[in-house]
């Protein structure tokens, strides 16, 4: 799911109301009034990307803000604020830099514009996954860089969410070989898009709203959208029942929790430990459902709507990485410091993959075939 | 690595000292003071089972009392004791349950002596993954069940922690097939070792402190222990250079904090929160230092000290599997609420992997082979 898709989505959804019930501090609870005596409470807006109680997506952001208002007594307290409510979802990271709301919550790859290495922090087709992605961020150098980048723009980024792994979309004929992607017509921006462009398919942007329609008309061949759980919700099992597998272009999306710097430096030392431990636990806790409810649905998916999962085919796979190199050099081209980040993304990437494929990846393929 | 390793082990490791240095608030915490004036500070002990500073385990529990005597502004300070310091390693539970410790660090798989099923919430042979098991705890009802098994014992628990997939072990003979295993003698203590013992191997429990020399007299064959990061510490490439994968029997172990139930109750609402936050963000902490660190003694293992990694044969993991469902159907069978919980993680588990094999699994598959 890329920009686009949430400028109509937020519109759409703004009828669901915003998130701010669950952020204020319950009357019964205690601390929230002992919090006072620390100095004026702080009420701070939290502005995201995410249409109001978006599964998963929007739903975390409503959680961090919930956790932190909580395990602050009350002193921080944060409410959120819809795409569209406050700012349009792509005015997030401008609005926040520049102090309209303290705190963000998005996805780098919406600010490519801004900064050509920011995707790197949420995204790279055939990158990372979750588990690699935190290794490198907390443990591998990866939060220098991004708080390098970030600290440009008068921001403190904070990893606080994962997706895990994409699916590749859902396609209305059968994908047998790289031929029959040949002048299809693919709802997939942003990076996916550009390295399917190089492999024969007319990518195409639409917004999240006007998916179902596109895809049942014909108008579009084919979409990606997210996984199981937000695409059993979007229906797209009632147009087609081929969806293929894996999201190569989406292995594991980092979502981020933004601060405006002067607000964060402000924050006594305990609140500044709340924020930072409250974004970590959501970074666990948004995986942890995605985890959970992806597997549920599919489940659904399956059983209950005939869908099928199929694998992209070998030749496929081999296309796609290709392009995916010569687009990720063409970035690293354009900037010099996304090209200092895709290095040492790149050879982070390079170790861990060589440890996953003696750890994760054998033991899932042992206890697949045993 | 099992119970008896750590009896040992703690007590070489008395001699590094005890972590509490960092677990004490700094005196330019300006909310230290300030935390105050919401009651008497609350200074809590932390016992766990792993010797002082050791890697990965012990740094874990050492940075979330970090993490809650910062979070808290210095209202609630966490002490932390190795294990032997002031209760023995396998008396963690017993002293956090009569409240001898208000918190406890460890893994439930020790605790199989007080209930059967305790081991269920952090390892199972060929069971689930990390990313599988934060699914299960947080959103698939398998914390409901952990929280009435330790309330039982007046405990409240929390995921605090996770090792991913660790390896199947060190040999000094190579494994070709499973008459390799035949008569072979392997350090490999606990349920691995049941499994082990019903496919020929004789399983050794040895303490850690006594495994080098055994391997290197040749009084055991073989010998299992964590991953490339602990294991590169306890210098077994100077023995062998044949470690095989995956690990089978451990493939992403939960870590726990327990807390004793009325210490935990008679906290102000914020303060359970931060406990609970703080733990859920070293549950993501840890395995992110464990996936960093890993493939970087990988590397070390293999680039300066001529280590192979290798897979165990199909064979070998086939039988390994079907005496893990023995092993697994004996433990249902001793206990109702093992059978019960056995069953949830089971069910769980069983729509999980079908998930993980079109999402990580075949990304996997796809990113090595492109």
């Amino acid at each position: 799911m890329k920009r686009r898709d949430l400028l109509t989505a937020a519109g759409l959804a703004a009828v669901g109301g915003s998130l701010t019930a669950c952020s204020q501090p319950s009357s019964s609870d205690a601390s929230a009034a002992s919090g006072q005596k620390d100095g004026p409470a702080r009420h701070w807006k939290m502005v995201t990307t995410w249409p109001a109680n978006f599964p998963g997506l929007g739903t975390g952001a409503a959680n961090l803000a919930k956790r932190i208002t909580e395990a602050s007594g009350g002193r921080l307290t944060v409410t959120v604020y819809a795409g569209g409510e406050l700012v349009p979802p792509f005015e997030v990271f401008d609005a926040v830099s520049r102090g309209t709301a303290e705190m963000g919550h998005g996805a780098s790859y919406y600010w490519k514009g801004k900064a050509p290495a920011a995707p790197f922090f949420s995204a790279v087709p055939f990158g990372m996954n979750a588990q690699e992605m935190n290794g490198w961020l907390y443990y591998g150098g990866g939060m220098e860089l991004w708080r390098e980048l970030y600290g440009q723009f008068n921001l403190v980024p904070f990893p606080a969410g994962n997706s895990g792994v994409q699916m590749a979309g859902w396609f209305r004929r059968e994908i047998n070989s790289l031929a029959d992607l040949q002048g299809l017509k693919m709802r997939i921006p942003g990076l996916g898009g550009e390295v399917m462009a190089r492999v024969g398919v007319t990518p195409v942007n639409l917004p999240g709203a006007e998916i179902f329609t596109a895809l049942q008309s014909g108008a579009i061949d084919a979409t990606e959208w997210v996984g199981p759980y937000n695409d059993l919700a979007f229906g797209l099992h009632r147009i087609t029942k081929l969806c293929y597998y894996p999201g190569w272009h989406e292995p594991g999306s980092v979502l981020e929790c933004m601060v405006n710097k002067e607000a964060f430096e402000a924050l006594p030392e305990d609140l500044q430990a709340i924020v930072a431990t409250c974004c970590q636990s959501i970074n666990n806790d948004m995986l942890a459902e995605f985890s959970a409810r992806n597997q549920q649905a599919m489940k659904t998916l399956v059983e209950e709507h005939g869908v099928e999962f199929r694998p992209l085919p070998d030749d496929v796979l081999a296309a796609l990485k290709t392009a995916t190199n010569e687009t990720l050099a063409g970035i690293a081209a354009s900037d010099p410091f996304a090209a200092k980040v895709l290095e040492a993304y790149q050879s982070f990437q390079q170790a861990a993959q060589a440890y996953t494929r003696v750890s994760e990846g054998a033991y899932l393929a042992a206890r697949a075939g045993a």
